[in-house]
């Protein structure tokens, strides 16, 4: 833990005092999103202290040219870049002529942020004397609505306190932004218009290269003493236009400031319709008004929570941990557009540019789909089908060839844009997870319809892909698969990372049994995709050899699989007896000590282990387990749930909870010291994963759902419910019993400790 | 061979005709230096086709800001840039008021560019039709003096051939230059003064952050009829000077602007007497002139010559690629300073940024060793330890303690300045390279001084460093090396490279050795330096455990030593089998298909063979030599010359030769498609290795020097002389007999053919 002032609450993200050297952290972990756009919780009003401004919109980057010190063949032209974008947001305020800017004030006192989580609105509110010694009360509240997701809203309330004061509220557009993420300092927004309508004003401008056209709106209406007072134009230049409201505010009296604003964007409207349609929103929001857009906002956010909340009694930190976790993967996204991904700090950071990693199909697909419609998780799967030529061309770019299809480490349209060699080019085991979630999501839903619509010819191509990329060994007799990355990046450029080569092993099974299952159930979308993919009964005698013949490092004296060939050279030394100021490795050691370390950065051989649990017992669980977790450092988000679900499953509750603390309360605590930066959405889903499959012991064997429940000791209970097969289970686990409750059945209350639950759409039994 | 238009010549590097595609590559093969500055073949009038301009100084170096995807620990701040430095060299001319331009002139013929390799000066000269149509004669001839080594001279002729026209000369300095290799565009070059006096001009400007200051200078004086005509100043702004003759020119005549020019720098001078140091060294040269500087040229080259030359008859490419080989070393480094080195591209390009590699020890030193007195070599030696304190500093930056030392694998000042994880912290074999040298010099000149004085503290400090670099595999009980990069840099990160490792544990042999031998005879060096290292016995000894017990990966089906842990593994497809177009892989394939094949950039195996050849029987290297050449594909310009000594010394001498050639001309002839970047300085020394190691078969062996000649088919005859224990040897070999010549003997004749030959210092025993 590196932080400790947020308050805890079981609805609510809490902060209270104001203390500079937490503005950046809390503007990341009070960042508010709608799917749409996302917004950090930078302050309206002029601040000169240090701030990390960051407004995005969805889909909406640009492709920077890439840096390097040593430019290699294959190497991307470009690597994307989230994009700040114009600022829509802000309002000037003055108090007796003099700018209102926490940085400078007197005092500021009663300081206090609030992320409602339930309802879906960030409230912040202080007390401040002014450095022109007025003395004023603040009330802000903040939403992006998820009815109208255009827009976003506006409450500027000030109290002027114990003398009357002429206060000025301006509220303004402003393209003139830049991003802190830049190689060369490009320009990356161009702005061709800005104009003041009435109480309206609007910025056209484009993206640089990528030409995504914009406009930034806004309306802004004064209230005070029970009436509106009208605005009138502002300043204006080539980035922005403001509009002002003065006013003589009596002591003792609060005036309010209602701005609506947010962007129109040519992803979803014609160009050249972007200010009628962000006129068209605003009509919309202003007939509604402030309050009543919120309240559908509460409706919005009540109805998301009905599915996917889980409730744990008897420890706040814990419950208001996965509800942040829970909140912040839908801020992000919604399943509404199948051109979006979930980007690893979803819309609170520009940190590790593009939009869609393996997180994607390995840790946050089982959250969509048990949380909402299948249909979300299909758009994700078929998010990757539209990518599948470009993933054929980025493979054919390192010299393979007949369709095989390597995904992109990192992309926004399905071009690569990552570029470190050890990763971008040999973290192949992507390819395997995207095949995974395929598998998973029709084992989940029971929808087998993408795979014979489009699943069938991902899996070809990431069949041809593991088929070239091994070779065969004389010396082993056996096929190897040379120079990869596993998911343990502190290691680079091994030979036979066992995860590795179990996934393509793997994937060249599946992709025959579902050649096999296409062929005989869905002959139509068998010949096309044969005709298509030109593939041959030879071709697929060849992958079979591969898969069969392929080489899987292991140790006799441990009876371990190794993580690669050759880690039993290393110098074992567990984690736990590294001097701690040693820890975190990948802030004090150089690469090179890190490489040829045991250190694990995050589940290799055991994220293996988690994807095919079923192929292994519970004793080489426990085996494998007890061997790596001992070197595992834990610095990717996206270890401590896996690792969570392993414990559980072995049993080791005090273990398990401890690693589900770390992962459900990474940014409120700032393990990791880098939340400035922004959240690990993608590790959130992993959270919801610790509590679902950890603790709640959920798996789908055989078509059937099971659960074999336990219950951390710091609990009294806690209750989640999943969507399977369209069918909603309610999980009520508490120490003593735990209740199974099937949509349209009534409640079943079992006493289990461990016992395994198998729910049949119908019944439930326990085994 | 990617280029054929340089002529043969045995002394000449020749090229006949105007082509604007060859300008870039003539650049760099007609550059010329001496040691202490550098310039490229640039036009000395303006010239508006494709060009690489370049001059250099010594020393003076940029530290560019690290240009990285993602920062890891351990890298260095900055990467050290070779810097292009004020122009002394232009001289506008403008006939009839048109400046005269190659690229603009109606048309060019008799164009030539000559390198008098045997004299030190270049010469070009044309014909030209201008634009507006006068017709021209111009020679231009261009040396950088050894004498005095801050000044270059330049004569500047122009015959007016059928009318009379009006020449103006505008002979310039300018310091508004660019660097083609710039990070973050950054401004290299801060220029304080510039100033005109009479008929001389100073430019003074220092380097930004290293503030290297310099005074960049100029005279000169027109003749013509007889008669010396006076400038007029010219134009002057913040990075320009120039200096205006203007001459009515009759038709027929000739008219001739001779410039001197050059740098004085605070490395040498104190910074406020920078411009009086120009004017001195002006005073000089005016008085010698520059046919007395240029008849001083020649005496320093044919004293230079008397040593270094190697004769060859019979083959005149073969004698030109040697003398350019030989010539481009003695422009490059003269071992006058010991804070210099052997840049890699010497003053010729900026591609690979500072200044010294390993090259300098495992290729440079022994050319140094017997072209020059022995304190060229020690000057090279001792480079090293003024930077060892640095490379105990970059060692303790990487997590290494104790005074363990790691030298740089780029550096100008003993700071590391490379910045890709594979190299910097991984292709540590380096180190070995450095210790080697030491072991080279005694063994070649028979001084020991060296090591009590200096050596044995590097020594000390770098069995440290592979001291702690290794770790002791309880699974193979064995120590072991993980993650480095050998001297192959297609293979990154393995573990247990064959060469590294031997080199390792060599090194801990050799300076356990060293130390026993100061110790008996030299007492209070060997007290000083246990006092200063701290170094016990207990130390020592736990070393030795690591020498005896170090891992070296062998395959007893092949019956050879494994380039690391896992080479077999590879798909073992030769070099030949490989389709045409795939070549240079290195142009052609991903960096993750080089990494996992099994080809060869540069011998690695093989360069173990080469520096510790008395280990290893001569079946063993023909066993490895016809085990990894065929993966060889040799895209280092270190490569082909250990390849053709070893084939020599298998007595392949077809290979040999065409090895040979591919080294002593791989810039005349750019094989590797790059000679417009500049030329390869540091493999010109493999290409002198190649005839005295190689065909001349030299060796030391048990302080005596021996030969075993042989000769290509190709020669008539080949000599050359070496320096040995200050006793010159003069070898020539015919295709019939062999004559040995010491200093002070009389020449002894043998017919020998491949017959071994040991010279004592005063007999000739062939054996």
């Amino acid at each position: 833990m590196n932080q400790n002032y947020i308050k805890a609450d079981k609805w609510c993200i809490v902060e209270e005092g104001f203390d500079k050297e937490n503005v950046k952290s809390s503007e990341s972990i009070f960042s508010i999103g709608n799917g749409a756009m996302g917004q950090r919780a930078n302050f309206e009003e002029s601040y000169s202290g240090a701030t990390f401004q960051g407004s995005y919109i969805a889909g909406v980057y640009y492709p920077d040219k890439t840096r390097v010190g040593w430019w290699k063949n294959g190497y991307p032209e470009y690597f994307a870049k989230v994009l700040n974008a114009p600022n829509w947001i802000g309002i000037r305020v003055y108090i007796n002529e003099q700018e209102l800017d926490l940085s400078t004030c007197k005092k500021v006192s009663a300081f206090r942020r609030e992320l409602n989580m339930k309802e879906g609105c960030y409230t912040r509110s202080f007390e401040a004397v002014t450095s022109n010694n007025i003395e004023i009360e603040v009330t802000v509240r903040r939403f992006l609505s998820l009815d109208i997701d255009e827009i976003g809203a506006i409450s500027y309330s000030i109290k002027v306190l114990k003398a009357n004061a002429e206060v000025v509220f301006e509220p303004y557009l402003d393209s003139g932004i830049t991003n802190e993420d830049s190689n060369w300092d490009d320009k990356f927004w161009n702005t061709t218009n800005t104009s003041i309508i009435g109480d309206r004003a609007f910025i056209e401008a484009h993206t640089m290269k990528t030409n995504f056209q914009t406009c930034t709106f806004m309306q802004a209406t004064l209230q005070y003493d029970g009436k509106h007072i009208a605005g009138e134009v502002g300043k204006r230049n080539e980035t922005y236009a403001s509009l002002e409201f003065k006013q003589k505010v009596l002591a003792g009296t609060t005036i309010t400031l209602t701005k609506f604003g947010g962007y129109t964007v040519s992803r979803n409207h014609k160009a050249n319709e972007l200010v009628t349609a962000a006129n068209t929103v605003l009509v919309k929001a202003i007939s509604l008004g402030f309050d009543g857009l919120l309240e559908l906002q509460k409706k919005a956010w009540a109805s998301i929570w009905e599915m996917s909340d889980i409730v744990i009694e008897g420890d706040v930190k814990a419950q208001q941990g996965i509800r942040f976790n829970i909140f912040q993967l839908n801020q992000t996204y919604l399943g509404t557009d199948s051109r979006l991904n979930i980007g690893p700090k979803g819309f609170t950071g520009e940190k590790y540019g593009g939009s869609t990693y393996w997180d994607t199909e390995a840790y946050c697909i089982p959250f969509y789909m048990a949380t909402k419609d299948d249909k979300v998780a299909k758009k994700l799967l078929k998010y990757r089908y539209n990518h599948l030529e470009k993933a054929i061309e980025n493979a054919t770019k390192l010299g393979f060839s007949n369709g095989a299809a390597l995904y992109p480490m990192v992309t926004m349209n399905g071009e690569e844009c990552h570029n470190e060699w050890e990763i971008t080019f040999e973290e192949i085991h992507r390819n395997g997870a995207i095949a995974f979630a395929i598998y998973n999501y029709y084992r989940y839903t029971g929808d087998y319809s993408y795979i014979p619509e489009m699943g069938l010819e991902v899996l070809i191509s990431i069949a041809r892909f593991w088929h070239q990329r091994v070779n065969f060994s004389e010396d082993k007799n056996k096929y190897v698969m040379l120079g990869v990355t596993g998911p343990n990046e502190y290691e680079n450029n091994v030979n036979n990372n066992w995860y590795t080569n179990y996934l393509a092993k793997w994937c060249i099974d599946y992709t025959l049994e579902q050649l096999d299952k296409v062929k005989n159930g869905y002959p139509d979308d068998y010949h096309r995709i044969i005709g298509k993919t030109k593939l041959t009964d030879r071709e697929c005698e060849s992958w079979k050899k591969v898969a069969v013949n392929m080489h899987f490092p292991y140790d006799k004296k441990y009876g371990v699989f190794l993580q690669q060939d050759g880690f039993l050279d290393k110098h074992l030394v567990k984690v736990n007896d590294l001097p701690k100021t040693d820890r975190p490795i990948n802030q004090k050691w150089s690469w090179d000590r890190i490489l040829r370390s045991p250190y694990i950065k995050q589940a290799d051989v055991l994220q293996g282990f988690y994807f095919f649990e079923e192929d292994f017992s519970l004793e080489q669980l426990q085996k494998h387990f007890d061997f790596y977790e001992p070197f595992t450092v834990h610095e990717s988000s996206l270890s401590p749930c896996v690792h969570s679900i392993q414990a559980a499953k072995l049993g080791r509750m005090e273990q398990a909870y401890n690693f589900y603390l770390r992962t459900s309360r990474l940014d409120l605590d700032d393990y990791n010291k880098e939340v400035e930066e922004g959240l690990h959405i993608t590790s959130m889903a992993g959270t919801w994963m610790s509590i679902v499959e950890g603790f709640g012991g959920m798996r789908v064997i055989n078509d059937k759902l099971s659960f074999q429940p336990q219950i951390p000791e710091q609990w009294n209970a806690y209750s989640f419910k999943v969507n399977f097969r369209n069918r909603i289970i309610k999980v009520h686990v508490s120490a003593k019993a735990v209740t199974f409750q099937l949509s349209g059945s009534k409640e079943v209350s079992i006493r289990v400790n461990g016992e395994k639950v198998v729910l049949y759409p119908d019944e439930i039994i326990t085994v």
